[in-house]
């Protein structure tokens, strides 16, 4: 992470996870496999909280040292776990190359810590006791730290700290809106803001043109009290708002599929499967999703998407006629109730006078009609793209809300 | 982020940039939205570190506070500038419904800070001195960041500190190699690790079955020895390396294409257009790549792609009979030298005894031939879906090797 070969995506999962537990996290903090870095962090983190939990560095190579730090900072040794070298065995029973000795450094673990079970791993999940603070240790491996998290780490801090939770839960609720400003949002909740209570919190995050509206409560108020603000919220913002929840826009765009017996196809060009692999991202998608057909060069346009070639000549690929027929040539060939299409130019390069770079023609075909729209969505192809996908799903959402 | 709404992906992008300069990022730190608990940490980085980067808190609503806490951590107070504010109105200039009192409050500055311009946004790049030390306060939106970091702050920070850096270069070389476990690799590289000087550090990266080997040189060695050093570990790992860069796989696959003037395609069920946004992500990708068919349904695998509807009956869609179809499926319809088609189980439902969740048929068809292959890939839908690209992209680097 220190070097930006790695983005941590583990701290933000952890984090929902706690805080559905009603746990606060206080501080996120990343650190270099130095000995005296990991001990001033956790010097500093035990003068903050009651529960530190720290990923990664146990591995079994040598730049991986995690686990040798913690046995200092916490005054003890590495000793044979032979319950954690059978499981190891069992791991990799089929796969005789693994079991190699420094894959058997993997079963020695700290003498004074609780072992619990890493189902997925080699690597030993630790809780080690601090006076009356905890702090567990687990695997970086994104996929490994979840299933850790979840089976162990977190039954485990719930058993131990109940008596130490806030008495009030923490309540977060999210709404989400677009075709507004953020300031003139703000100004429109102006009062609503001004007359929350202490405890109660309004968080303004935009994304890609969707603002999500999170409203928490930390302590003071119930459930019922918590909904009635929230309700207000919801009526203040009614002409903005596409969703009450924080769902991502494809789960809600599948949910109204769904409900509707409906299925969506898309036909991309700039957006290049984005679209397809946020429509297919989820479990359950095979009920509304039934493909989609990537036509990032004109002849894919025209042989797969049966895109006039005269329009292709004649007005270009970034063009209202060409996303027009892109959207129905979707819904004909993937035999679909929606289809959405994209053609912009998501640069660097390829941008004129006329349609520059961030021009993005799209369209929605659905079946009574075709809607089409051109933004401009930045300088950046990430960002186009990105902000391409969000237009198109909130367009979904609104037309079959 | 310390509620799991978002993830950090600005600090590992920093962190690159900063490292390209030769200044070593030492930590990373994410605090709450509470003057407390900036202040802490403002005061513990101030303990540590020459210079100090903010990202965020900067927008004009109530819940950022970035900019009054640190006029006050400075000892200054708020002023108008009218070169921001200028700014401000001629961003705006065709929004005047973002030009209200609000936005009015970004053009407000501390006095004794230095103002950075923000080409593409409200809020202002700030500069503070600190005595000897330094800090830089930005926008927390990536694509403002980047832009910020890239344009000014990084400039800004090369011209003041240049005397204070290390002298000898920080130096990264990575090198990435599948088809052998993180343990057997560390101890192919035993006896090049133990003879490494204390200034090496060898790291192992592994993500979706490829390991990334990063050689890191914090000083002491100059860039030929380096490169000695890096080829002695080329060496070593020739019989499982795929690249000598840290590139993105799919740009190597790119590159390669381009070099035999060749284009591919895929056909996606399982990984359901990942791997089209893989190949279409970065500038330049439509000089290799024309486009996918993403069959989710065996409805679209069979009339785009013409899979036979009794192969489909009585194989079943994850199927090496399937794959192989889709594979020549797309290389004709889309018209490409190579295709690679992906068919499986991403769960959570849908495994069976014969096909466990996580069973994934791969194909690459070649102007010559078609190569399939089956995959178990783990439990979980993303995991599988994202270890399934890699195998595709890795598959075609080394047929075009």
């Amino acid at each position: 992470m220190l070097i930006g070969q790695v983005i941590d995506t583990n701290s933000a999962w952890m984090a929902e996870k706690l805080n559905e537990l009603g746990i606060e996290l206080y501080q996120i903090t990343s650190v270099h496999d130095s000995r005296e870095h990991i001990i001033a962090a956790l010097d500093e983190a035990f003068g903050r909280v009651d529960i530190v939990l720290t990923t990664g560095g146990l591995g079994p190579t040598k730049d991986d040292i995690t686990k040798h730090v913690l046995c200092d900072y916490f005054g003890t040794h590495l000793t044979d776990d032979a319950h954690v070298r059978a499981h190891i065995m069992q791991l990799y029973k089929d796969r005789p190359d693994v079991l190699n000795r420094l894959t058997a450094t993997q079963w020695q673990v700290p003498e004074n810590a609780e072992i619990l079970e890493n189902r997925v791993g080699s690597a030993p999940l630790m809780v080690f006791h601090h006076g009356q603070q905890i702090l567990a240790s687990m695997p970086g491996v994104p996929y490994e730290m979840k299933i850790a998290m979840e089976e162990q780490i977190l039954p485990y801090i719930e058993s131990k700290v109940e008596s130490r939770k806030t008495k009030d839960k923490i309540i977060h609720k999210t709404l989400q809106v677009t075709g507004i400003p953020e300031s003139s949002l703000a100004i429109l909740l102006e009062e609503y803001e001004n007359s929350m209570p202490e405890s109660l919190h309004l968080a303004y995050l935009p994304k890609d043109g969707v603002i999500r509206l999170r409203l928490s409560s930390y302590g003071g108020l119930n459930e019922a009290e918590m909904e009635q603000w929230f309700e207000r919220l919801k009526t203040l913002t009614a002409d903005y708002r596409i969703a009450d929840t924080d769902e991502p826009l494809e789960v809600i765009v599948g949910r109204l599929l769904v409900q509707k017996g409906q299925t969506v196809a898309s036909a991309e060009s700039c957006t290049g499967g984005k679209i397809a692999a946020l429509l297919s991202k989820h479990p359950g998608s095979s009920d509304f999703y039934k493909g989609s057909v990537v036509a990032y060069s004109n002849e894919v346009k025209h042989n797969v998407l049966h895109v006039c070639q005269q329009d292709l000549d004649t007005y270009g690929a970034v063009s209202e006629q060409v996303v027009r027929q892109m959207a129905l040539g979707a819904r004909q060939v993937l035999n679909t109730d929606y289809a959405v299409a994209t053609s912009g130019v998501a640069g660097p390069s390829g941008g004129t006078p006329d349609k520059p770079v961030g021009t993005v023609w799209t369209a929605v075909a659905t079946p009574d009609e075709v809607y089409t729209e051109c933004f401009h969505l930045g300088k950046l192809r990430e960002q186009i793209t990105d902000r391409a996908c969000t237009k198109m799903l909130v367009k979904l959402i609104k037309l079959l809300q």
